[in-house]
């Protein structure tokens, strides 16, 4: 039997982190995949929590050697998704998340192809330039700059499997643990994890 | 946008009636069709609620006008599920719940689908006896053919979508009402019932 695959995608200050901690700590049968990257930590970044923080030479070298089931450069440092890690964790029964955008999700579905994707999406566009806005001190120009960003990939959300607005945060909380848990119940995961009770019952 | 149709499907004993009651009251957007019958009414039993008790000639007048979306006759009494109301219900939103068999589920999928299937298996052939017997003063004759009809129900849980284990009851609830949040959350759904805000984050 194997664990499920979730990948979980937002456009940022809809709240997906937020709900990913939630979700962690309610749901002991989950693991957040951490990701390795090249960029120097911030203050108070914990290496092996927040994440593997790796020199280039080793993120080619593990790019080289296939390690990565995703990867991607942002701003000139690398990030990527150990591939190993996840099939030893799945294959142990474990279901596990990534937190990546939508082209990480497509990298990732080629390879496992039934991977569960799910879009977090905010209520509205004022509601979204509004946490924008209070999170951060950021100029009216870089914040515009991440509502293009946003509707860019609000348009990939027909790619994802579940869809989730985060209107009400302990609904959408709710909904997120709705779709893990239930994803455990569908009856090909059922039949792999129960073949003794299935085998007594016939 | 329409709601989505579950048949909940289980061997005598298994549970399924208690969880379903639990799953309506916690759950206010799903309702139970209450099927048609030509058997008279149990003590206690009230039309319109347990069941619209009719008469023979009525049943054969809506089964020869198509008004059933799946009927059986059992020991004589004939019951039978109103295809109309369920498409109104459905039409309007409402998620509805079929408390039918293998038969009649297979019947139901036919016509529609894109039914949601999920069957309720006891923990172990042991426990399933161990409530038959609880449960009624029924000889062990009829308790041994009971046990031989679930061993014939369980033969088919591969038509189903999804799987739960009634060993501890109140996650056995839980996994029930993940399933139907879950059912409501596809991208499919959600892009049909919240179209406006997709329209207008795009």
């Amino acid at each position: 039997m194997s664990g499920n695959l979730f990948v979980i995608t937002a456009p940022s200050g809809a709240g997906k982190t937020s709900m990913v901690r939630e979700l962690l700590s309610a749901d002991s049968n989950i693991q957040l995949s951490i990701s390795y990257t090249t960029r120097p930590p911030r203050p108070g970044e914990v290496n092996g929590t927040d994440y593997h923080f790796i020199s280039e030479d080793t993120f080619l070298s593990m790019l080289e050697k296939g390690e990565f089931l995703e990867s991607a450069e942002v701003y000139g440092n690398r990030y990527g998704t150990s591939h190993t890690w996840i099939s030893q964790k799945m294959e142990s029964g474990t279901d596990i998340l990534l937190e990546i955008d939508w082209q990480g999700a497509a990298q990732v579905r080629k390879i496992f192809p039934e991977t569960l994707g799910i879009f977090i999406l905010p209520p509205s566009l004022e509601a979204l330039r509004d946490r924008l806005k209070n999170r951060s001190q950021d100029s009216a120009e870089v914040i515009e700059r991440r509502m293009q960003a946003a509707r860019e990939d609000i348009s990939h959300v027909g790619e994802f499997d579940y869809v989730i607005i985060n209107n009400d945060f302990k609904a959408a909380v709710q909904d997120l643990l709705a779709v893990v848990r239930a994803s455990r119940l569908t009856t090909r995961k059922q039949l792999a994890r129960h073949s003794n009770l299935l085998t007594q019952l016939k």
